[in-house]
């Protein structure tokens, strides 16, 4: 529709998530390896709020309130380190995982996949 | 600009993950513990291909040719499993990160944070 | 019992780490960020042992057989990297370890205990 | 030596840990995949110790002083949550370790070993 405001997209995020690092002087700590053991840090923080549930009521229990306000927040941090990585190595994130779900369908073809893989993408 | 074809964003890849996933029957393995496992196991396989790397080699290493298409997979794999998490909880991953974002400009004024803070975003 | 062999324990499991290590020449990869990756990556192939596998029936299923070797064997490289952090920070821990729980102790009395803390330990 | 105290052992930290948990009834929420995503959340806290720490400064910060002691502590939980699983499992970790790394000295000799292993244990 003509007027309309384009969707703010995951490269806007990684624009903004740019400007925030250079407003702090923070690139200079953004080598790899850092920024992995950052993504790490915050998996853990993700894992931490599911641990305890028990498995068949986690779903429920942060699809709405507080609990799916946390748990977004928590995947919110592995998205903006995976990002800061994809910054540094100048690496188009979503394109890759396009072409990583190419694969995964030509690996795993619909019609022959009805068990339970070992590893599936 | 009318007739251009909008570029492939988060959402586009979140719904080809839908499909992926439906096709194959596979959502029933998608509870959130499951997810957050899987995700665990593609964030150590980006942890290992780093390890060894010497911390200050580890952007030029990781920035072109082979290594840079290989940890472009395991980062893909990280996002998809996201995704997937994002999916079952009917979670809006871009506003959650763009509000995180926005929270983290107001705890880390641009001003004042020329240290090295232990948690940053 | 005069005569008896001593059990094979934790710091005989450390030494022979140690001379592993030296007689390869791998230490000089150990500083403590890159063992931590190794150990994520570790923990990644762990939680991908587990992660499609329902809830309610992991416990029987890891606890005999083929899985249970492959659980076993996993378990036991986040454990030998955790030793090897251990080595080079010149670390206890198996006193850490103890004092702990000790702490845990005193956090969590155990008649108040019944509910389901966030974190526990 | 007769009358000698036995050392404190990883049997002994296996046996009190396993009081701890049943004087506090916390053994119903020990399956294998939530013990997982618990070591999971304390490795995620080590990792974020060191997150920001420069690779080559990481070895002195943590072998002395507040840092040693906060870096003990995380050690310490993946520790007890990694003896947590064995438990579950009704596995010996120690001798599990123990073959592990006999197995990695068949498959890296000490005489052909001098490089850098993609993954070496």
């Amino acid at each position: 529709m003509s007027g309309e405001h384009p969707a703010y997209g995951l490269a806007d995020l990684q624009a903004d998530l740019r400007d925030f690092t250079t407003e702090r002087d923070w690139r200079r700590f953004h080598d790899p390896k850092s920024l992995v053991l950052a993504l790490v840090g915050e998996v853990g923080e993700l894992a931490e709020l599911m641990q305890w549930v028990p498995a068949d009521e986690a779903q429920a229990l942060f699809s709405t309130g507080r609990a799916h306000e946390r748990v977004g927040e928590e995947m919110s941090d592995v998205l903006i380190y995976l990002l800061g990585l994809a910054e540094v190595l100048e690496l188009d994130l979503l394109t890759a995982a396009r072409a990583k779900l190419a694969a995964a369908r030509l690996r795993y073809p619909a019609d022959a996949a009805g068990g339970l893989p070992k590893s599936r993408i």
